[in-house]
């Protein structure tokens, strides 16, 4: 019980240590506000400067089309509701996924509610976009496609660059809500054919509370929050600078890490095939198109928040899907998307593994969680019928 | 030269160090995510319970009305939208006052386009909202008064709870933006009669990038930020733990500190009624209804911004009005809603000072600023005529 297991890294991460020390500074010695033309304020200018031009470095855009955020759920709101609104006539339809996160589910609700009409694409079994319909239903009154970059639940990868070419030869804006493929995949924007894209800080050790929205030029959004001339006038409110300096730097850190992705994949995978040998136990997501750190399995006949409190209680920190979400007792809805059945849903875990992870950390969960299920399985009268 | 004083707290505020040591533990340790069920993710959560409930005891509200936002822009845009957007039918009319903030006035400005009816209260030459304007203007059409508490270039003070009554006696709700005046004005939420208050950490020595708004009960105004179901549903995003904490322990001892007003606007009128010596200048502003450390003086003949950069040349930190507008060539709209014609409005300089602020401070921009002012007079072709 000493041992201590972090495997919730698709929840938050920890803030790096260099990522402390970068934002320090920021708070005990340049807190000038950004917009004031005297040294202090400019000092503060100057490193807000070099934080953007360094994000957009890190993904292969200009400085000016990076605006900082509050987080993954503001850009959702804004890229989203800003090209609904500011679309052009007769453009009236958003076409989106069922698994997509609330902060774009909850959006396009109340997008319907203003009077706009939202399509929900199917996902195939591993939780890919169905790109046929897309095809199919994409026509001139399409505004703009949302798709994620990679889920939040089961880590799939979506095939972005080819549902942003079918958004584009219909004249539709393309918008991805990439909070969890920032940091842990290759993305250059140069080439990845996106007008918009939202980031979070706190998915790649940076702190929580800033994120940021790339809005390619000429892109129309508008504001999302009204106010001074902050962002180049177009999102108010004083700069948040230690947060965004921490952002920046965390974003450089993990790009400079991707090549340890290939390391995090082995150590999922011997996560992986260990625990598929438990019986009744099922993938979800993709086998290959997911996210390194992303494993999702579904255990039937017990329930996953049950797991939950007894892996912690063994000091490893798992979830059953969407933090955002642990309030609810519904099934996953990325789940059902997939197809799995309702009762199935309910009994699957999702462990999200880092950089940090060692192959301890693998071997104590897997000396660990086996025990759990079989413990849990016991108590379940559903398995007691099946053994006999 | 080597003197350093900061005359610029209404733009932003140093961290205080207290603030720092309470938000580093959530950086370096109490990183787990709120809505995570194991004992990571309920440590963070109930030091964000804490933090509310501390914020509720400062502000005199209950903890289930305070809900945290990225800072005062985002809570000023939720509360005027969402009030709107919530209100009764044919209730379409915004009352507001023509000195606010630019996160109110822009806010105003989208609600416009959206087909609401907004009406802009004048002000006197102090800066104080015409009530019998507001009497005779407001009606059963009206849904929200949003009148700010203090005002950020003048420091005038608005005569709240009496806007509030008159809100209230017509079936309005009252919004009042309380950035300026939250954590240096005893602010009582259970007597004000407001219901709603924005307000801005970093403003009373927290972080930028956080902030709150309060709600009170049965107050409807939706979500401004959809998504998962952080604050109870109405704010998606992950907790700014860090800076929440932070937010509430500035809180905290701003509220201690507000006995030492007293000193801090004792230091203040010695500022005043020294600098208004100098000939040709004014005070803009109540002359004592304002707020403890704000002075701003209209100097004849001369630009502001020169005047901030020759005191930053002198280690001095000040400003012209509004922080958040100072890439914008106009005149302040707070002064020439008081009357201050056109030309003079641009000779006007902000000094808002804080308990920091010393007794050799004030001396220091005594014997600094006259001849600044006396300089810029003489290279002005307009003083010249004057003279003569």
């Amino acid at each position: 019980m000493a041992r201590f297991v972090y495997a919730d890294n698709a929840a938050t991460t920890p803030v790096a240590k260099e990522v402390v020390e970068a934002m320090l500074p920021c708070l005990t010695e340049h807190w000038g506000n950004p917009s004031s033309l005297y040294g202090k304020g400019q000092e503060a200018a100057s490193l807000l400067s070099a934080a953007r031009a360094s994000v957009a470095k890190s993904l292969g855009c200009k400085p000016e089309e990076i605006y900082f955020t509050s987080g993954g759920s503001e850009s959702d709101n804004w890229a989203i509701k800003g090209a609904m609104h500011h679309a052009k006539k007769g453009r009236n339809t958003l076409i989106t996924s069922k698994i997509e996160h609330h902060a774009v589910l909850r959006t396009c609700e109340t997008l319907e509610k203003e009077g706009y009409r939202v399509i929900y694409l199917d996902v195939d079994e591993y939780g890919v976009v169905d790109l046929r319909q897309l095809r199919s239903v994409i026509d001139e009154t399409t505004a703009l496609v949302a798709v994620m970059y990679a889920n939040n639940e089961i880590g799939t990868i979506q095939p972005i660059a080819e549902i942003a070419e079918i958004a584009h030869a219909n004249g539709a804006l393309m918008f991805t809500d990439a909070v969890q493929a920032v940091g842990h995949e290759p993305i250059d924007l140069s080439t990845l054919g996106v007008d918009l894209l939202a980031l979070s800080g706190h998915k790649f050790n940076a702190p929580k509370g800033v994120g940021a929205l790339y809005v390619g030029r000429g892109v129309k959004i508008g504001s999302y929050i009204d106010g001074g001339g902050q962002e180049r006038r177009r999102r108010g409110g004083t700069e948040n600078l230690a947060s965004i300096v921490g952002l920046a730097k965390a974003l450089e850190l993990a790009v400079a890490r991707l090549p340890e992705r290939d390391m995090i994949r082995q150590k999922r995978d011997r996560l992986m095939n260990e625990l598929l040998k438990i019986p009744y136990s099922r993938l979800n997501g993709h086998p290959t198109e997911r996210l390194a750190g992303n494993l999702n399995i579904g255990f039937e006949f017990i329930e996953g928040e049950s797991m939950i409190l007894w892996l912690d209680m063994a000091g490893i920190c798992a979830s059953t899907g969407s933090a955002c979400s642990s309030d609810s007792l519904d099934p996953s809805h990325v789940l059902l998307a997939t197809g799995v059945p309702h009762e199935k849903a309910h009994g699957s875990l999702r462990l999200s593994i880092s950089h940090e992870t060692t192959d301890e950390d693998i071997d104590y969960i897997l000396e660990t969680l086996p025990p759990i299920v079989e413990r849990l399985r016991e108590m379940s009268p559903l398995y007691e019928t099946v053994k006999k």
